[in-house]
């Protein structure tokens, strides 16, 4: 049994549901943060960390941080570019405007790649971009919780070390990292960002990023200090290391509990790493063709720009969120209503990430596409469509 | 009988323990940030917030935001002061020296007024101070938690408006918030900061910061923007006024399960605020008559400016921490060593905050004080002193 008071079930692009371990980590009794048992648990969150994004090159470093997953735009923006230098943002929807807001307030010049909704620059038109002005750092939204667009983060970076070697490449993997596939040395990128409470299946409130060896150069060789104290990479470098060789080191207090939650997690996921995106990806390719049975488009347009963790799905002429929101929760079951601000009266995002898509005896996901079809018909008739 | 697995007291000056029902609320099922359940309970911790606070004035602005204490001085230092102005650090040890850092990196002139280790400077050198420049802000450290030292809030923001009434009064109350009086509104005071570990007995991973109209005012009256996007008060203004307003709004995912756990630990606190302060009064004056009886001195030289959280003790000559933290682990209790760098070697730390101190039927401090009686003398038996 379920040590979970019975809920509806979170089935929208995070917060998502929790495995049972990983709420029972959240509740751990106190600890000093400087304990040898807490040193050894932080530090092997790390190494965890690292398992995660593939990675086994000694000169990358994750970071994890009290924070939301903005305080990783804040630590790439800090510390990776400087103040007049130039920004290029592949921009497929919300995340990528506030993403280039956060750049140009540490003086980022920042040029923004914007795809149609729904889409995402070709690897021809960023070539293009690459070539017209000498960038520091490029970014890309892995997977846009506004749209559910999913970016070609593989193609990117092979593209960037071919015409623009000495780009910095950031991936904003909020809404990817634990449900897309990232290989992070393979790919050769420079730094990932994410948060606790996507598809790695901790509850909120962890920054988690993962930078290389070229990123750390950079912000170790800037002419000018990084403009935050907190999301200063030069202040927190020497607290990871030191505690992923099981030394105790203090710079702020790491939020203990909520590091259990996630050591518990990641010892979970990092099981079998390949194995958890292939059930995203084959769980992914159920609701979308669920969805289009449905008669429904996704806001994503074409098939290889579909994220595997979550749909955008637009509704039916003449039904708006609000129709159609409370017949699912009626039936149990929590979506969310649009988010770009352009189109966020026509669509809803279903969430498939984490125990909802890995555990199939929950049936979250069969009991969600059912609440979305009965809901639908609902809402339909009480439209009189 | 309490959900927690039996382990050792952890009396450091935060992280603390924490009463089960605070444990409880960390393992809350997964909830959406912008739910109306979440949005309730985020707006009335926001509401307890001003009541730890003692304040009523509806100027006045609580944030709450996921990050470590240190988060606020960011947030203090990218808002409210800008490059080029000065700022009056009263330094009482490691903690003003930090904070003075974090200034200097959002281009403020610091100037330290140190007070010798184990004292806090008088009213009339404050006085002195302020009458040499003209001062944006002055920070103070309500209790450092390096020494123990109690900083005069009350007299010294009296000072200020007496003196130089347009300087912003900033304390850091990281380790004071919860066990040492405020009155924001009636001391004039206009920015607290603080954290959720300590005597406010919520798990680490929130900041919390207090602020007056007048510092909001001169957040919003910036010449120039403010050179931090997470630590931005523009950005997370709309979102605390809307949710104590009971409306979902978003900048980035507030730590859900968190905000559960300080919501508990606040709805107990606010029972009676002025009755909590008076029992940690009274549990700190039996912890430093125990300690004079023992022969030991604190660090905190005068009565006056001994913090009622904590108290920093002097071991007896020829003993080091090492010496006797085991003793006192031994027995099931955990004090912190010392942390002030130029005296770390010759003194030790207990916290009395929170639970420990307002639930007598734990006997912890009497368990303490007994295990730090025995300690002692075995350090001593076995060093032949």
């Amino acid at each position: 049994m379920s040590i979970q008071t019975p809920h509806n079930t979170l089935l929208i692009p995070g917060p998502i549901e929790f495995d049972d371990a990983v709420l029972q980590s959240m509740s751990h009794y106190a600890e000093s943060h400087v304990a040898p048992g807490f040193v050894k648990v932080f530090g092997e969150t790390l190494t965890l960390v690292r398992k995660v994004f593939q990675s086994t090159n000694p000169a990358a470093q994750p970071f994890i941080i009290a924070g939301s997953g903005t305080l990783g735009w804040d630590l790439v923006s800090a510390n990776l570019i400087e103040r007049g230098e130039n920004a290029l943002v592949l921009n497929t929807g919300y995340f990528g405007d506030s993403f280039g807001q956060c750049l140009e307030t540490y003086g980022a010049n920042v040029t923004h790649l914007k795809a149609p909704i729904g889409d995402r620059s070709s690897l021809e038109e960023v070539e293009q971009a690459l070539k017209e002005k000498s960038y520091k750092v490029i970014t890309l939204t892995h997977v846009d919780t506004s749209t559910g667009v999913l970016s070609d983060v593989k193609g990117v970076a092979q593209l960037v070390r071919r015409v623009s070697p000495e780009t910095l490449v950031v991936v904003d993997g909020v809404c990817s990292v634990g449900s897309e596939e990232i290989a992070f040395d393979e790919w050769d990128l420079d730094a990932v960002l994410t948060a606790s409470q996507k598809a790695i299946g901790c509850p909120p409130g962890l920054s988690i990023v993962m930078t290389s060896g070229r990123a750390i150069q950079a912000a170790q060789s800037r002419k000018t200090p990084p403009s935050s104290y907190y999301a200063s990479i030069a202040n927190w470098l020497p607290i990871m290391k030191n505690y992923e060789n099981n030394k105790a080191s203090y710079f702020a207090t790491p939020p203990t509990q909520l590091v259990h939650a996630l050591h518990t997690t990641l010892t979970q996921i990092t099981v079998d790493v390949p194995a958890r995106f292939a059930i995203h990806a084959k769980v992914s390719d159920k609701v979308k063709a669920a969805v289009a049975e449905l008669g429904l488009k996704q806001v994503a347009s074409r098939p290889e720009c579909q994220a595997h963790g979550m749909t955008a799905i637009y509704l039916p002429e003449g039904l708006v969120p609000a129709d159609v929101l409370p017949g699912l929760l009626k039936r149990g079951v929590i979506f969310a209503a649009g988010l770009h601000k352009e189109i966020a009266t026509k669509y809803i995002r279903f969430g498939h990430m984490g125990v909802s898509v890995t555990d199939p005896k929950r049936g979250d996901i069969d009991n969600a596409l059912t609440a979305l079809k009965e809901a639908l018909t609902e809402a339909k008739q009480a439209k009189g469509l």
